[in-house]
């Protein structure tokens, strides 16, 4: 079945001319969402829509009355100062928001002279977090990833058991999460040194970022019902970029028996824009199990799944520490990887998180894990790229990194191209290392 | 430093009479807090105090307009439809609420005609959740628990080597937690036996309870800010009992490398009432470290900690099945267990949760983890009560048990009892397993 409908037609233009420079994040086919306000201010925070350098104010296109039906519904609830309960509605008034969306800025459109009264210039806004994450889970969906790291914990054992039969997740911290921009302190916490009696105390020195998708959930489900995977994707909202920092040494000494706590829970950082699983349509691709690897339970296999349940979505990761900042040097890129390689899809991921009752709620957020891809240098982290801190990446100033260094700036982008589409872009999500308080 | 106060004094008698039974668990001395409405109704749930066999509607409390200052607008807060923003006050708040519900329903209380018109009697309300939790914690701070699960689970190497050092804990789930006469389905999912060689997937067989303490945090803190040990209970509103329900056999298969994920999401149950700290001040006891142990690390240790850090909170277990329902058999006490015995204090577990920078929000919860005491007749749960499976209990009736089979009802006390003062109830948390769906 084809996920394709008019509003992806690359021959759209739209009267907003910024969105139809080809190298744009957020041409008229996209139209992601998110939370804003003018920079600087302490109005508050409504949904808009990104459109070229342009957002539209969700809360001034409601006043307008233009939009009927499922269109108004949805608009009206996504002009709240928090995404949830537009998210909660589900995909057909998703879909009918972006569709009189994707008409009213058509080239041509008979309300432009109205709308443009509700636009607002992307460079004179800022973001808070587009709704508010109940919960936040973490899946480990790479499987490179997952040896790569799996190797240099347990050299004999990289990849577990249960790797090719369990999407592998485990719940994380939602108060911590915030918006692109955010900077923390480095944590401090036990370390235990390899040859050491005991362990110490201070600040993290094995500082690490993960590129990572954050996926949110829409629709939730009641607690006891499963969500079976032909119907999961009616749950997915959308998607964003996700810096899922990690302290690795913390983590180290403190993950068994339970797993990962304080080396994860100090920061996690998103991306401001959601991107709709709709406006991703053009860029699903077919989802295959190695002959060689068991294939998966009955409860996460569909043909849908295998035909269309991957997602092409490129990803980089960029460093600009304080030294390149000063020196006006741009940042480095340092890897790039795609969301493709992911061992289990997003459909999976939410038919396995439920197929023991356990609800969803609209806004929840489920992290894809670092998307490492099969080769070094498309390496989502820096635990990878440096060999567990063994060899030193140089930058293009000529400085080195092992691990992250106060003031690094850490940049991660999310984009989806290909021939007879249009490019959708996820902007960008970054964030700076501050010094231990 | 004493934390007792007037309001603990055991002379204090209310004029509600059924407060004044030395086996009630809410006397004057007690006063907690839940958000309530009559039952089978769908009037908005709104802010309570138990009172003997009654209860305080703190919304009509708040119209009489008795209370000035402080305790009006602590008073104000906890009548709101959630107690997050009477938990986010702090402690001067929480106190001086206290101290005018403890004057107003003394006996010979001048208002004693105006506030009976606030009274319900318990019989015949429910209850929510008493509280937002926007983000979940469990620990496992029983030494006793963790080394009898590990002999499990690692017979060669039961109690890993963080355990004297870190107060190990995970991020759980928050959309499953719900109120004391939650019910749910057996989950289902993924399980290996010891000697298959592939999973299968199918109902949980080995369906666990785990006895603990639910502990809410009050005031936050903000991202960076670490909270330092001495100032850690100013942060602690209170404290409920907590059944945090696991599927043992899926915990197994799924849990490495990073942690319980759907073992434990599909449910988790507290009971209604939450007790203050300040409530508990009379059960305060002596925290020490056996010398022959690591001694906490500096940011984990101080002289209040070591004077009255733990907590002497008696906890019980019951089981009541569904013939024993049907025959009228009262539930079988199947272990009584202390809070008296966790290896690492309330303080503790906030301030190494803050140390790397880490927020908590108003309405938090961590788990105590299962608090299993010295003895086997002193485990919190059945994995331990049949060791590992291997050894059925017996029930009053004649049935036996090695997990929970389904329509089994599990009921979990806490109270705190001692010469001298008055005795303190928490009430129960109840839940029945139903079958999978």
């Amino acid at each position: 079945m084809s996920l394709i409908n008019e509003t992806h037609d690359i021959n759209l233009t739209s009267w907003v001319s910024s969105a139809n420079n080809a190298e744009c994040d957020f041409p008229i086919q996209n139209l992601p969402f998110a939370e804003f306000r003018t920079k600087g201010t302490d109005e508050a925070f409504r949904g808009g829509v990104a459109i070229g350098d342009q957002v539209i104010d969700l809360v001034k296109l409601s006043h307008l009355n233009i939009f009927t039906g499922d269109a108004k519904t949805a608009l009206d609830a996504a002009s709240e100062s928090t995404l949830n309960t537009f998210m909660g509605l589900g995909q057909q008034y998703w879909s009918a928001l972006r569709l009189a969306l994707s008409k009213a800025l058509r080239e041509g459109a008979q309300q432009q002279k109205e709308i443009e009264s509700t636009l607002i210039t992307q460079a004179d806004i800022e973001f808070s977090l587009p709704c508010r994450i109940g919960d936040y889970t973490d899946f480990y969906t790479s499987i490179y990833h997952a040896t790569a790291v799996g190797s240099l914990f347990r050299p004999d054992n990289p990849l577990l058991p249960n790797y090719k039969w369990v999407p592998i997740g485990y719940h994380g911290r939602s108060s911590s999460i915030d918006v692109s921009g955010q900077t923390f302190h480095r944590p401090q916490g036990q370390t235990k040194a390899p040859d050491a009696d005991v362990p110490s105390f201070g600040p993290c020195k094995r500082l690490d970022y993960e590129l990572e998708l954050g996926i949110y959930l829409g629709k939730g489900n009641a607690l006891g019902d499963a969500i079976a995977i032909e119907n999961a994707e009616n749950h997915v909202f959308g998607f964003c970029v996700f810096n899922d920092w990690s302290a690795r040494d913390l983590q180290a000494w403190e993950y068994q028996p339970l797993g990962p706590f304080l080396a994860k829970n100090f920061a996690s950082t998103v991306s401001p824009w959601i991107v709709t699983t709709e406006a991703l349509a053009p860029y699903r691709t077919s989802w295959t199990r190695d002959e060689n690897d068991p294939q998966p339970m009955e409860y996460l296999e569909s043909a849908a799944n295998r035909e269309q349940g991957a997602f092409d979505i490129q990803m980089d990761v960029k460093i600009q520490t304080e030294k390149m900042r000063s020196e006006g040097h741009s940042p480095t890129r340092v890897s790039t990887s795609s969301f493709k390689h992911s061992y289990w899809t997003v459909a999976q991921m939410v038919t396995h998180h439920t197929v023991n009752g356990c609800n969803f709620m609209p806004g929840d957020m489920l992290g894809s894990g670092t998307q490492s891809g099969p080769t070094h240098e498309e390496a989502g982290s820096l635990l990878e790229l440096s060999r567990g801190g063994k060899e030193k990446i140089t930058l293009s100033n000529g400085e080195q990194r092992s691990f992250l260094e106060d003031g690094d700036n850490v940049i991660m982008r999310g984009w989806c191209e290909k021939s007879g589409f249009a490019r959708i872009g996820f902007g960008s999500v970054e964030s700076t290392v501050l010094a231990a308080k």
